[in-house]
């Protein structure tokens, strides 16, 4: 019997996300499993209209980001249509998308490291907060 | 093979605690359980001194949760000497145990409900941060 109907691991495409995806297929065996990415859109930081290089940039991230959740979701077997490159704000996207698509077990990476490590610290502490299921916070190996 | 070596699941004993019991052991298949409740010290909310009462009061406490986590423990067949009732601070009382005792799970619960929710929420929250190992957030159902 498997221990969660659908588990959505969210991934911040860093290097540690092959940790996270080995724990998520552990745990997850015999559940359905959908990965998903946040890209934070370009307009937060400059605060309004994304002038025309930017634009193209925001959108090479998201091919980017698109490719290598698609290697990443080939690795283990996920289904296209169950891999998400989501624009926005982490923590309500991944609510959302929980919602949405009935997940009862989200995975989310956490380490201590500095600099990044506060936005993914915030991150998993934000899916936390309000959230309608259970959240796995996988601790990555902090690279030397 | 079990997914975690040694979890320490932290019960704060509420009516939830058997949700959270029943997660933590289906997860735990094949792997070492064990339970722990932290109390607050009194004194933290008096700022000093115990009078003698509310030592007496504490003690109460203590043999309460004790009692509590014997029979929670016996259900799930967790040995006693892997039951833990800790005076302190939550956060810090579950970093240290899970330290002490090579825990690579540590599975606490989390709801949304006020007041005690708070609490609960922060404790939750806490424990994410400065971990050295995973940590399962598990949700639990809200009583009308």
């Amino acid at each position: 019997m498997a221990l969660y109907n659908h588990i959505l691991v969210a991934l911040d495409l860093t290097e540690e996300s092959t940790q996270i995806l080995e724990r998520a297929t552990r745990l997850g065996s015999g559940s359905r499993i959908s990965l998903m990415h946040v890209i934070e859109p370009l307009a937060y930081a400059y605060g309004g209209d994304i002038p025309m290089d930017l634009s193209e940039v925001q959108n090479q991230l998201q091919q980017q980001a698109t490719d290598q959740l698609t290697k990443l979701g080939r690795s283990i077997g996920v289904a296209p249509e169950d891999q998400y490159v989501v624009i926005g704000q982490p923590t309500s996207e991944i609510h959302r998308m929980a919602e949405e698509k009935n997940v009862d077990l989200i995975v989310v990476g956490s380490h201590g490291r500095q600099g990044l490590a506060l936005l993914l610290g915030s991150t998993a502490n934000g899916v936390l907060h309000g959230t309608k299921c259970d959240v796995l916070a996988v601790r990555v190996d902090q690279k030397k």
